[in-house]
């Protein structure tokens, strides 16, 4: 997997500007990168970060020169940098090979397309389906009619339960449960009883679960995660949850159900949102926010409860300085009393 | 698993009043439940509720009508809705078909009773009990001594540890853990000697565990999930916790050791709860918040660390408000000043 | 497993002060103990508590007498109490045999060291190394090219993805994923593009790691849990984390990528850490804190965000009372309006 940059401008099929001697060991943004990195710049305006950058070489657009970088010229460097990255990712992914290990239990009425690698004490149940080129480490489980779209991986222990649906690329780390049962109950003379839950998860193209994460199934109906979505591990979503396209979710999130979230959501660490809201597009939600209301697209929030971020600062600032405050309250008192006391002397 | 309303008011035995041609599809309260659903009325104040209720039909005491509702009159609505579910569940769960998959390792001096269901790739250890009609998904472990009642339901990938007691009609969903090491150690020079966690957890009847959650066993002596009590996924329960009877434990819940819980108590989603507290029946414990102090019988709580409701709501009434009281205190100081400078004028 | 006070005293070679004949049945700290415990005192100035204790026996330093307690009398108490635990922690282990199961599954070239146990369906795969004696329960996952040091203890369903490192005596419990990919997206034309996690997480000598624990494998380089450092359930530490020596993390912490925790911290229950801070030698978070700012050593903070202890303290107190505080201001003002009508009509 050793790679130089003439090797990366050779597969881009662009302009080598400078040395290509140089391996290269990963890829990151401008800021981010360290020696040994792959680096692109997309829009010509972020050009005083891309000279600031440690990164070995950098993937530019056909007008762009860098003094004293190693650059590659291209003609869509983010495009050029997606091939790359992919380029690594498939290296990297190949240490389970293609093939149904003998232990693995495949039911007679499953179907397993092309190029599928399915590791040791792999259960897959009947009727599910599993695309060409999905790769399935050991321990993992294929609930009854759950189906995989193409190039997915699952790794070691993932549990998919019954009649999930997997986009293509999806990506699942271990210990993860998709479609464990919502949590719903009617309290019938002090007791909880079970509401069924027979609904489903839908995980579109393209979204990364982290490791240990649940998404439960919907009570009727479907929980979603759209398009393009990347969860980290221990978030917790519960049933009838849409989730939008393109969303952040960090680690330890917990959505209550049938909440609503927009595309490009952002979620930061340890989040809780409150059941049947809305979070619109774009929105940002601070590490450890308490959303209980529905929040408007493009807002960015912090706090428990959640306010608007330049108010939750402002709110914080006061509060830090409450010792401050409650001086000068004091302080007033007495300079009022005096006042007054003088008052009633003069009067 | 097509059932109609014509269906449910034979199976309860009731007097349907309207059409019974629809199909039912789900339960739910009166206020969740949507078309497709039953619901039902056990107590004639909440009339006016069912009235504005979606569902398709609605269980109600004898000597209730509601115009224009499907509705089927029987003795006890509450009982009769619980019968109907269990009726719906009984179907749900038969995705697992009774018999001892080949691949599941059974010690030979475990007992396994009748009409169980054993799926590939579990494992019992030496001395395990499982009582009748229990069904274990693929890849679930139990444990050397570990007892499950009749009817528990345990799907993939549940780890039971040893000496573990579930009574009956237990749910446990993937992922989850009972019965690790309670964390403690005793800190000797400097390094943190473990001290053993020789306990055990026990599980009470109709209790619901979610997924990824874990439960720790005692020091000694024994964590308990009082019967009827429903926890969701991601929760945390540490060594020689007790809790109570029915209670409600949502998402991502952490409970510290030796905290003893009473009955009917609800703590909502991300909560903490310190070690060593006494949390009384029928407490409310609203999300994320922090409980550093033991709570008495039926106080709703929030914040962190946790007020009552009603002072923790006008807190942070006050602190969304700080920016106001603050310009209030400099705009007295101004006048407070300005009234000493007229008042040193004038003497 | 039955152990008596003299055979206690035995074992260490220690002189017995009092009767022998008494069970006992586990080891704690002198505060925490209870009939049946086993205790130390280390430090004669901590005397006082050792009277109090309600350990039934107490190993003391050679000078020291307890009267009216059983005692034994050795050299270093705190050495002959760690060998104690280790004594009864042997036989707390012993559920799972040497030797290797059947249904095993281990790649021809990985290493197995002796005295090894390896229970039903683990897979090692090719180039993991076990060391000698260690002990992986039912249904583990050992990566390509993982190393595991001798004497650890890995329970059910633990998952160490490739190239992962274990010290010696390391403890891990079930459900626990090491090695899942770090959280790192690149964005590119509002996509997230993946960065390709091909680092590794090094576990140093005598970790323990609770259940459903989460540690990511670095982008390139490592994540690292230090000697002796002991980790709760349900904890999630990011790619690039170094977390020191001695550390106690407790259940469902975070700690965001990249960020360097010295030795001897305590991060207490559901405490988050942002990314790229540096926690220094001896600090405590107190539960539930939002860490957003690098911490000095020995510093106590609290609150979300956190502040140093005496300070939120202060703060926790002042905001109780806003309430005050808030009627305080409101009779200040109509003081001050008095005070201002009446020089109006002085004037």
């Amino acid at each position: 997997m050793r790679i130089t940059i003439a090797d990366i401008a050779q597969l881009i099929e662009g302009d080598l500007i400078g040395s290509g001697q140089m391996e290269i060991t990963g890829c990151a943004g401008l800021k981010e990168a360290k020696e040994g990195d792959l680096s692109f710049l997309a829009n010509p305006k972020y050009e005083p970060l891309a000279k600031e950058s440690k990164a070995s070489v950098i993937l530019v657009p056909k007008q762009v020169s860098l003094t004293g970088k190693v650059v590659i010229r291209v003609d869509h460097p983010s495009l050029a940098f997606s091939k790359v990255i992919n380029h690594f990712q498939k290296n990297a992914i190949s240490l389970i090979s293609v093939g149904i290990h003998p232990t693995a239990i495949i039911a007679k009425d499953a179907i397993i397309a092309k190029d599928v690698a399915i590791g040791p004490y792999v259960v897959v149940e009947p009727k599910a389906v599993i695309g060409d080129g999905s790769k399935i480490y050991a321990h993992s489980y294929i609930g009854h009619g759950t189906r995989l779209g193409s190039n997915c991986l699952l790794y070691p222990s993932v549990t998919l339960r019954e009649k999930i649906s997997l986009g293509n690329h999806v990506i699942i780390h271990s210990g993860t449960v998709i479609g464990s049962d919502g949590y719903g109950y009617v309290t019938v003379d002090g007791k909880h009883v079970k509401i069924p839950q027979i609904g489903t998860v839908i995980i579109e193209d393209d979204v990364e679960i982290g490791a240990n994460v649940t998404i439960d199934r919907a009570r009727f109906d479907k929980t979603i995660i759209g398009e393009g979505t990347k969860i980290d591990n221990l978030v917790h979503i519960a049933h009838n949850v849409s989730v939008g396209k393109n969303c952040l979710i960090i680690a330890q999130v917990g959505i209550s159900g049938s909440t609503y979230i927009g595309n490009h959501v952002i979620l930061a660490g340890q989040v809780g949102v409150v059941g049947h809201l809305t979070i619109g597009d774009g929105a940002v939600i601070a590490a450890q926010s308490g959303v209980s209301k529905s929040i408007q697209a493009g807002q960015q929030v912090f706090g428990s409860p959640a306010q608007p971020l330049r108010e939750a600062f402002k709110t914080n600032a006061y509060i830090q300085r409450l010792d401050h405050y409650v001086q000068l309250i004091q302080d007033l008192k007495k300079r009022v009393e005096e006042l007054e006391h003088k008052d009633a002397k003069d009067n």
